[in-house]
């Protein structure tokens, strides 16, 4: 299987790195408009310079043909993509490679290498597009497994049939964004699921992980799409009937969704898409302050009038993403739709917008799509620029949450002064930056989204993000919110995520776990710890 | 607890029956309406007359306070609401009683009938509205069992606590319809389920068999609008969050809705609710057939329009229910808001309707309102009309699927041949109807509902119903489709519900239930057969 090459560490392909000239140039640029002195340029750990621990087992003969073990292989499949994966990653520290990769091309190949792993209880580790920020795919195993294998689905990428009548689609799970939706696209149709990750994330890490996506009201998450799903789990397949709705029992898709791994390797789903929308209207709000944008926001958000882009900034934010001056609060609004004008909506919007002093006043169209538009490019880049800051000493991380509305100033306020606190202790200096957006919202309340930048010292990089990570998880938490909202569980939340989830449900997915991986191979650690 | 006495057998209460003489005018209107020719009536047994089984197992003195084991109360938890129960019920029939009837007041006397199941191997079926129509209800234990409990959970009826902010409400799971919405009403909201089952059918029912209510499109499950679930397992308290949103993990509300009491007894949950529609318009729109009806509705259902109510029915059907002559095929549509006028939304759906040969010509508001009119009373009068049928000796089912657009036509062609050949071999003599209508629409398809009427032969109605069920649902299996929509599994659609469910689900399920519930006392031989 010939796949274009991943950088070993980071973001991107290795045929994408950019030149030494180009990367000072862009850091530069970076410092300036984030108002932060930096120190000189890094450079990462060479892969030929990586010394990986040798593999615990060895690629069996039956499995040859599937499965690879150098260096490159094993190491750009050892860590996720959140901040200190890559701060790791390019300080050449892989604790936990896989001691091999197998890359099936179809469902027998995957039962094959189940098998393997469940004989020789190796762990085996689903591997997507390797963009997890919670560690779901680093092969950190306990040490009663004799090793682990990533399972890297990216030989599944295709686009199986598609029914144009019912507007579904059958698609591979290792497919990634990019050629998920040009392979929909020779049909005129779009999935519309637009992570942040999208350029490399995939259909089955998105359905494992409940990824949410490009709609910010109504349908967030991708289980919002799914019509059915194909699993291989050690005790056999585990398949659902295409169904545009169903009662009959607990919804076996709803058990695989944000199953992480732990279940079985998701292989396809039939997902429901839909043609390009023929009529689009996006606007750009200010707002003199988050708190009077969130009641504007909540407003719209009990409306019914279901925008598809409602993502409220604060200035801080508008500002890092440069969809604003830093001084306003960006509301950006947009609404779609495959069959009729949408202007009628967006007008009752921004009325509603006008009653909460809303000010759309900058040219309507013209300058507000610049907006939009600025913060769209920002929203995409940004993980390639996370790769940046890192060769800057710069920290740069994200926490996510959700709370409902009538809780939400109180929580903001805590959550904020804890982050900020943590900042100051973590990084001292003055230069620590906290941000905040809403990613999706909902009719009870917002997903409420954090970021967090700061000159870091070289080499205590993890350790500073930890001690944040630490506190704004804690009052999280504390306050009621949820651990995540579309980042997952992973092994990173677990601490968090064990105070948040029912006792007995905890039991019960533990219990269904065992019935159908009783040798508990299924990438373990995450969500939970197997019976064994 | 004084709880008015439901009628020991069919719909409704005691207090409410009808005259002997208002019986016998209902049923000539109604074999008048129907154009069925139907013998004398018959009157059920009076329950004096019942002569249950003695209990087996005898109310213990640490639970005399809340529990129950006349006739009426047993009898009445006997049954649910099925043809078939009626006819049980209205024959005095009763085969598997419940030993006793408790009704716990709070959670803590919920434990404490739950302790004693378990330590007495005694099954614990929780019991709402009783209106089941698959036998998640009846007492129908393995022999295993010493003996059955009824938990009757019609004493948590109370919305505890309203957030107006976040337009959602705490409710106990015994609320039955028109309580709660009388209760939210006070605070001028409104949950909008109205399953036909309305009147007595319970929230925490709802959410256990994952009910689909008022909405035709979008958000037609209970569990879309479930913010978080409580319910007590024999393993303790399983209570998540208050959320908006959340993508960690599985959801544990996902693993109770549609669980049907085989995990715990569901005690309250927080639901979404919002202020009664402000703006609201509806139409009836005649098509020359169901089939060109049905590809205008998938047309409606692909805009995004999302109408609240878009309901087709065949002509016969439409004539049925009152809302047409016969005819034609009647769609109901409506669209409702909070927020905004949705004249804009009815006109472009006219328009695809008018594309699709839909004739709205009857006079727009007047007669179209009229037919909606005339659709409600009749859909929410039908349990009532089904005792008289029974008393009639007129056989009156219904069986619902979901499948999708693309499958639809010939599923629809084959699933009409069978229950007509059926009806036939089972109901010989030229009388027996079929008739059919979308209950609600998806983007990728429809759910399919269908109405069964005949006269029967007296004394083997039952037998002549499971003959026509049996030969349906074969074919509704057989071709894809779900054996439920939003009736749930129970005991009674088992067969089809195993051929339907992933296998490894299967094992999953049963994993997760011996977790919390390792004696296996929680509704057995619902969904699946505990591993005891």
């Amino acid at each position: 299987v010939n796949i274009r090459r991943h950088k070993h560490w980071g973001w991107g392909y290795e045929d994408q790195l950019p030149s030494a000239a180009q990367l000072r140039e862009t850091a530069a640029a970076l410092a300036s408009h984030l108002g932060l002195t930096v120190s000189e340029l890094e450079w990462p750990v060479a892969l030929e310079e990586l010394e990986l621990a040798p593999p615990r087992v060895t690629v069996p003969a039956g499995l040859s043909d599937i499965c690879v073990s150098d260096d490159h292989a094993r190491a750009s499949h050892a860590l996720g993509k959140s901040y200190a994966d890559v701060v790791n990653g390019f300080r050449g520290r892989f604790q936990h490679p896989p001691d091999f990769v197998a890359r099936p091309r179809d469902e027998r190949e995957i039962e094959r290498v189940l098998e393997w792993c469940a004989a020789e209880t190796v762990a085996a580790i689903p591997y997507g597009g390797g963009t997890s920020v919670v560690g779901g795919v680093s092969p950190d195993v306990a040490p009663s497994y004799n090793g682990a294998v990533s399972i890297d689905l990216r030989a599944l990428d295709r686009v199986l049939e598609v029914d144009p009548v019912s507007r579904a689609a059958r698609i591979q799970a290792g497919a990634a964004g990019p050629a998920l939706e040009s392979q929909l696209g020779e049909q005129r149709l779009t999935l519309r699921h637009f992570p942040q990750s999208f350029e490399f994330s995939t259909l089955g890490g998105w359905i494992a992980t409940r990824a949410a996506g490009h709609f910010a009201t109504v349908l967030t998450h991708i289980e919002d799409f799914v019509e059915s799903v194909r699993a291989i789990t050690p005790a056999g397949v585990w398949a659902s009937r295409r169904l545009p709705g169903s009662g009959a029992g607990v919804s076996p898709d709803r058990m695989l969704a944000g199953s992480e791994g732990v279940l079985g390797v998701i292989t396809e789903a039939w997902v429901r898409v839909q043609p390009r929308p023929a009529h689009r209207h996006s606007a750009g709000v200010r707002f003199g302050s988050f708190q009077s944008g969130a009641e504007c926001v909540r407003a719209i958000s009990q409306s019914g009038l279901n925008p598809a882009n409602c993502r409220l900034m604060d200035a801080r934010e508008a500002r890092t993403t440069m969809a604003g001056d830093g001084s306003h609060a960006l509301l950006v609004l947009g609404f779609e739709s495959v069959d009729h004008p949408v202007d009628a909506s967006m007008a009752r919007a921004l009325e509603i917008c006008a009653e909460h002093d809303g000010d759309a006043r900058e040219g309507g169209h013209r300058g507000s799509s610049d907006a939009v538009s600025a913060w769209r490019e920002a929203f995409l880049g940004a993980p390639y620029m996370r790769d940046v800051l890192v060769a800057m000493g710069v920290l740069s991380e994200t926490f996510e949450t959700a709370i409902t509305w009538e809780r939400f100033p109180e929580f903001h306020e805590r959550v904020s002064m804890a982050a900020q606190q943590a900042l100051r202790e973590a990084c001292p200096g003055a230069q620590g930056q906290l941000s905040c957006r809403f990613t999706h919202v909902y009719p009870d309340g917002p997903a409420v989204y954090y970021t967090v930048l700061a000159p870091a010292r070289r080499g205590e990089e993890v350790e500073q993000w930890q001690a944040i990570k630490q506190a704004v998880s804690d009052v999280v938490i504390g306050e009621g919110g949820t651990i995540t909202h579309h980042h997952a569980v992973g092994r990173e939340h677990r601490r968090w995520y064990e105070k948040q989830r029912p006792g007995p449900f905890a039991a019960a997915l533990r219990g269904a776990k065992a019935a159908v991986d009783p040798q508990g191979i299924m990438n373990p650690g995450v969500l939970i710890d197997p019976a064994r």
